[in-house]
């Protein structure tokens, strides 16, 4: 049984886990403070801005919810479309900090300044929330990704209207990977205000790096991490994983490994006359099948079943990964095609 | 220069390092659903008590928010000693979740039931908190410990007042392998409603495994590890290191050893005529030594300077670890000797 | 200028002024431990069960929040009607108390079990908040009410799916006096967990008397009310008003009076043959007028506006209360059909 | 039975439920809008300073908690004095928002700048909450007052460490017009970042008046007294108060009435050679009586036994206020004089 349920179903890339052992014995300072998250922090800022901020966190929940929570005064709140993370799947963290998530329904998952101007024109007064912070994804939570056009756009309208832009960058590398993308890591300070960059799901064991762009978000913010439980005493795990991701070109690699996975899968279902749920030229895609296939496939694979589409059709997510083979895919692919015939 | 400041200084155990190599390509679902974490959890069990849950999280701050926040209701406050890490060093986490800590001065950092009632007189009507759940460590942040007795009178107390009683285990390993120590780890259920096993202070990389004796307080919890941003994508990093740990005895050798090369310096630095802040039997000690020798043992070796005793005098903490090596004492002690002669 | 734009514009009955006159110079206990607030709650029971607890509070979000936050877990969530007050015009109290309000769309503004199983079925693991109690409004937000059948059909689900079930009665009095009307105060207890009786809207100058029915919401309430500023000093100000509004009849002949005069407006509205937004059979009403009437009604009488319906026509809100008079009713509609021809 | 329990015992002057009776039939906007709510705080102004801004809330805990939770960042602290309304007496009610209160042992109720240096250089990083308001009350909770002087040095300390000071002001009137008081109305602003003027307390039903003073103090206000559940629709009721109080010198007539009645109490007890718990220089006083004196007392007078002083004496506290006449306080000494004889 072979899994596309996840990015996050092996370990670590082996590179990380040769710099974990190689640098076990050197003694370093807790909570961030030692040597090597301070040289990942200036490395990933060679790449970004130097006037950035970065802090090294263990997952997406966590980041979501220490930015978002330090971000806001107690009657700001969050826009999201639907499928937006902190509304789907995580457990309500940001309401449980004192913040409503505004839900937006968004085509392909992906905000825009339309629709955000909906929800400014209906909170109009201290009755309501103060919408405050426009959170997006990206790729998005259903595989489709921002172009430059479009994150301008939301600039725009978040200066206009004093909104914080903030990226949730879990699949950030796969984002920057797809061949439709126009982005580079050093365009995202000029265009968002705060942005995280994945490392859990793109070959780290775990590690988000939360960069903050916008100067009066930065203030005091290792109280934060604190403060919610982010501040490891053995920070190094996260220093050393992001130091061996960025010291070369690690990172982009093990995302291209995963979008060229997706890619094999997307073009072979796609002439098999399949269609996909949503436009997704990253690492998860979502193929609608018949019932009767994916239940065949279901003996070999495993992967989730996203939604069903018709009584006979529904559509699933694969995903892959740093890890995933070639061979992985083939197999893959050669058994879908037989089970076609 | 070598480091007696904390016992997070070095990475992990080798042996938990080759764990996670050896098991890196294994596909697992995630979120503490993998067959490692299963299996640790089922171990630990065995040690235990069977009828406990457990849950593995990343650090002590966050087990404690968490487990605190989960158990109890917005009008319920904890009691800590003054040197509780919740409310010395943890930023106002259980504030932050809603809850007020009540602080009571307490001989050697331990609570006692003629503190607790004393608290509980106080608090009288609804115009005040209710004190609901009783925070201790062990061993504690000044390294003392508790013996059966004390944590008897503890429980009977509880029970007679209806009050949590929750232990924070950040160093559980070294309280249970002091000389002094007459407790097991299959007593603790009997005693406290929850406690917790700390890793990251004996030799893992992160981790700490959340025990929940009382069943009232199973119930969701891991809604609340959500929400919380406690459940790691690869809950498997967890799960493998506390299965290397309690697979044999690898847990309380690691302790052993700290408390050993602590019991070095302890007897050395006894046999000079110093004199210590605290009683500490465990891998934390508090010697209080002239600050001029202070000044010189800073050039070789770092450690925190705890407080001022005296115009002449300072306590300084001296930690040992899972990696502290007999040399490392031993140079130590020689160093002190001939800079007090 | 005459104010249809809301049922709180102007003091409070010149009975309640009264009372408090009267009552003025006697000396009383804080915190409603004074003997007005004991008589007005002994007296609400016995119009209601004698087994419930019930405590006063000065406004709805205030007894809103309180009583939600008192109720959930912080991983519990409410369900309420998109037009829901809690969801639409209380500034995100519910959230920033820690908890996820999930919005429903309902027709007419009231829920119905198949709206539930939807929200039920949705949230299936720890990955969602768990939804946990159920917010109605009766009277809705939008003028409609509860029939005991559809209230029953409520309490069936929420005891299948073991879910509070919580009604908002800002405007309850208008609710159970409505002509379409078929519940007793008496049945409530039967019907949902708990429940309050608005006076603020119903001729008191300030006050809203919680009713918790269910056993295992009751303990230790008043520590939630005093922890969020809902215990009044002079809680007599609250006792006097609801002894007087229920020693008698008052309570109902002041709703039954406002639903009497929003009867007339809607009566004669529809005769000139105006449709409405919602079926309203209590003390708010929502007619659709001519833009251009709706410019000229302005220049004689205050009202919201309440929402566009078509370039030509908008939506109005039309409030009636204890204190609208017939005469104030008669000249609206002699203007309107003025206006008309 | 004559009560000096509080200053809450009665309902209010009769001159402020005369104006509820007058104005009753006016048709106003809600939450805060009328007319009368407006020309309260157009009066305040004139009193206070032009340039700050007023709220009406209902009572004190809920002033604290929204002013408190709106001024700070989720990591920010409260210092208070240890017998602080917000540590003894509000259900956690500040920490329920999120926030610690650090207690600071203080000589008679009242901070200073000293007890403030230490807590600063206590909380060094951010492993530690960060102090960032103080908090004061006038007169405080054991009858004391602030002089000029007093305030002024706070001041200049919190603009030294960029703190916001806050002064609770349930009874500020008598605090102002005690004897010993320097301080005026107007004198505020330049000394205290936002204060309130206790009316409750005061001869009003409800009513605390918050004035924010610190121009970044002001900003989205209504948004947290709506959140908080402090926006009264009836918002009118604390208006017409306020006006009532303010229109000419009742606030203030009021205040030394209570003050006078306290020092009659204050003298005959000390010419009795009873001594005090307190300096208290306001209309609370807490004289030091034998235990069998204070039994027979009960038996005509109720009060509160503040704390045992030995065990044949203790302090209780007497209570006087706008409704306290000469003939009540007379009584009181002659029964006092017959019983010590």
């Amino acid at each position: 049984m072979y899994s596309f349920k996840n990015d996050y179903s092996e370990g670590a890339h082996p590179r990380i886990l040769n710099a974990l052992v190689e640098s076990n014995f050197v003694q370093e300072d807790g909570y961030g403070e030692d040597q090597f998250t301070q040289k990942a922090i200036e490395l990933l800022k060679e790449k970004i801005g130097t006037d950035v901020d970065i802090h090294l966190l263990s997952g997406g929940t966590q980041t979501n919810l220490t930015a978002l929570s330090a971000f806001l005064r107690p009657h700001e709140a969050a826009i999201a479309a639907g499928t937006g993370h902190i509304l789907t799947h995580e457990t309500g963290a940001i309401e449980a900090t004192g913040h409503k998530v505004i839900s937006v329904e968004a085509e392909n998952g992906k905000l825009k300044p339309e629709y955000l101007q909906a929800v400014i024109e209906e909170h109009t007064d201290e009755h309501m929330v103060k919408p405050k912070l426009v959170y997006i994804s990206n790729s998005t939570e259903i595989g489709s990704i921002y172009k430059k056009s479009e994150l301008t756009a939301l600039r725009d309208f978040c200066n206009e209207h004093n909104l914080i832009l903030f990226m949730d960058g879990a699949r950030l590398g796969s984002a920057l990977c797809s061949e439709e993308n126009d982005l580079k890591l050093s365009d995202l300070p000029e265009l968002v205000d705060a942005f995280y960059i994945g490392g859990t799901k793109n070959g780290a064991l775990i590690g988000e790096a939360l960069v903050i762009c916008r100067d009066s978000l930065k203030e005091d913010f290792r109280f934060h991490l604190k403060q919610k439980g982010a501040l490891l005493a053995k920070g190094r795990l996260l220093g050393i994983q992001f130091l061996e991701l960025f010291r070369d070109n690690l990172f982009f690699d093990l995302a291209l490994n995963a979008n060229k996975m997706a890619k094999m899968l997307r073009d072979e279902l796609g002439k098999a006359n399949f269609t996909f749920l949503t436009h997704s030229p990253s690492n998860q895609i979502f193929p609608i099948l018949p019932n009767k296939l994916i239940a065949e496939l279901q003996g070999k694979y495993s992967f989730h079943i996203w939604q069903k589409v018709d009584p006979e059709n529904s559509a699933i997510r694969l995903v892959t990964s740093w890890a995933t083979k070639e061979e992985h895919v083939t197999a893959f692919i050669e058994d879908m095609k037989k089970l076609v015939l």
